[in-house]
C-alpha cells in the first residue's frame, strides 16, 4: 500500500510559491501518495490559523506556510513546538537573511507580490497578444513579436507561447506547412528572434496519433505518416536555415524547459 | 540609494519554484534592489556548481536553491560553511521531513516534475482549448467547457482563462455586448460552470482609457464613458441573474487572486 502524507499549503495572499515547491519535491517520492487538496489561501485571521494547524495535526500532515506576517509566523511556530507538528516556512528563512543583510525591515504585508503595477500590466499584454498572433491568425504579429515560433503541427508552439508571455514575452507563432508559402513578413523579422522548433520524427507521430485519436478520427492517416512527417520536418529546416533561426529540439522536453532554453537563447543574443 | 542584493537562483531542473518564492520575498522588500538576473538553470555539474557558488560569494549573493541531487546539496553546505556564503536550500527541508515521515528516500533526479505524464498532457490540451474558444470564437466550446467566463470588455477574460488552463481547467470565455444577443449554448451550461464577472465602473473606465491609449485611439470614445460602462455593466448583471452565474468582482484583483477565488467556488460547488 502507498504511504499517503496529508500536505496542508497556508498563504496569507495565493499560495502559488507551496504549490511549485510541493509539487516540485512530491516528484522525488513516486510511491507516496501526496494529498494536495488542503490549500487556505488569504488566510489572514489568527483565529482560522489556529483552526487549520489542529486539522492538520490531526490528520498528521505536513504544512507548508508562505506567511509574510511576523504575527502568524510566530503562531504557526509556537503551536509546532507544543505540539510537534512539521512544518516549513517556505517566507521567513529568505527575508530573514535579506533583512540581516540590508538593514531594511520586511513590509510584512500579504499579496504585495499580486499588485497591479507596470509589470503585471506588461504579462496581460502579452498573454492578450499570444492568443491575438498564435497559429499565424495575423500576419501583423511577425513584426511587432518580441519573438516568432516557428515549427510543424503539433511542436508545442501554442503553450509555449502562452508560457513565454507569462513573463512577458509577446510571441507570435507560426505553422509550418510545406504547401503553404511563408508570409513575406517573417523575412523582416530579426533571426535572433526566429525560433525553429524541430522534433524527433517517431515522436512526432505517437503525439499526432494520440491528438487524431482524441478528435475522433482514424489514426491512419496522413496527418501521423511517417513519411509526410519527415517531408516537414525537412521543408521545416531549410526554412530555419535560410532564415538564420536558432533551432530547438523540443523532444521529450516539457514547456518549462523548452521556455528555459529559449530565454537563454534570447539573453545570449540580445 | 538604494540597498542592492544580487539573486542567485541554482537549480537542477528548470529552477522555477526558486523563481516564485524570490518574487514573492522579494515584494516585502520595496526599498531594496534585487538582481534577478542570476539564474542557472539545468546545473548538474559539480565543477559548474563550485564556479557559480564562487561568483556568488564574490557578488555577496544570496543563494537559493532547488537542488534535488544530495550530492550536489552536500557542495553548497559545504561551501556556505566554509566561506560563510548565506544560502537557502528550497527542496532539502520538505525532501528530509517527507523522508523520515514515510521512510522512502527521495529519487533525486533532476526534472522529474517536468515528466509527460497525463496530467502534463491535460495541462497542454486546457492551454489550447483557452485559445481556440476564446472571446467567444466558437459556441462549441461552451458546451465541451469545464467553466464559461462572462464578462463585459476588458475585465481580464482572456488572461484569466490563460491562468486557469495552467491549472488543466477547460476554460470558454464570451465577452458581453447589450447589442449583441447571447449564443444559445450558454443556456445549456450547468450554472455552477458559469461565473460572471464585474468590476467598478470608474475602475473599468480607468482600464479602457489606457486600453485606448496603447491602441493609439483617442481616450474619449464611447467605449470609455462612465455611463455607456455603466449601461453594459447593468446588462451584464441581469444576464448574470437569468443564468445563475457565481458573480466575482475583479476590481483591483490580480489574475492569480481571481482564479483563486473561481477555483474555490468550484471544489465548493462540484
Amino acid at each position: 500500500m502507498k504511504k499517503s502524507v496529508p500536505l496542508y499549503m497556508i498563504s496569507d495572499s495565493v499560495g502559488e510559491t507551496s504549490l511549485k515547491l510541493v509539487n516540485a519535491a512530491a516528484a522525488q517520492f513516486p510511491t507516496v501518495d501526496f494529498d494536495l487538496s488542503y490549500r487556505f489561501p488569504f488566510t489572514k485571521d489568527e483565529e482560522e490559523l489556529k483552526s487549520i494547524l489542529g486539522d492538520a495535526l490531526k490528520d498528521s500532515a505536513v504544512v507548508v506556510t508562505t506567511l509574510v506576517s511576523d504575527n502568524l509566523t510566530q503562531i504557526v511556530e509556537d503551536f509546532a513546538e507544543r505540539t510537534g507538528l512539521q512544518y516549513i516556512n517556505l517566507m521567513s528563512q529568505f527575508m530573514d537573511i535579506v533583512h540581516q543583510k540590508t538593514g531594511v525591515a520586511p513590509l510584512q504585508q500579504a499579496g504585495v507580490v499580486h499588485k497591479l503595477n507596470q509589470e503585471y500590466f506588461d504579462r496581460v499584454a502579452a498573454i492578450e497578444f499570444a492568443v491575438k498572433y498564435d497559429d499565424g491568425k495575423d500576419a501583423k504579429g511577425f513584426l511587432e513579436a518580441d519573438l516568432v515560433l516557428l515549427g510543424i503541427s503539433r511542436t508545442s508552439k501554442t503553450p509555449l507561447s502562452m508560457y513565454l508571455a507569462n513573463n512577458r514575452i509577446k510571441v507570435a507563432n507560426l505553422p509550418l506547412i510545406p504547401e503553404v508559402p511563408l508570409p513575406e513578413q517573417i523575412k523582416a523579422v530579426p533571426k535572433e528572434k526566429i525560433i525553429g522548433l524541430v522534433i524527433e520524427p517517431e515522436v512526432q507521430k505517437k503525439i499526432r496519433m494520440s491528438r487524431l485519436n482524441s478528435l475522433g478520427l482514424a489514426e491512419n492517416s496522413r496527418y501521423s505518416d511517417i513519411n509526410r512527417i519527415k517531408e516537414e520536418l525537412d521543408y521545416a529546416l531549410k526554412v530555419y536555415d535560410e532564415l538564420g533561426a536558432f533551432t530547438l529540439d523540443v523532444t521529450n522536453k516539457s514547456i518549462e524547459e523548452s521556455a528555459t532554453l529559449i530565454c537563454e537563447h534570447l539573453d545570449n543574443a540580445l
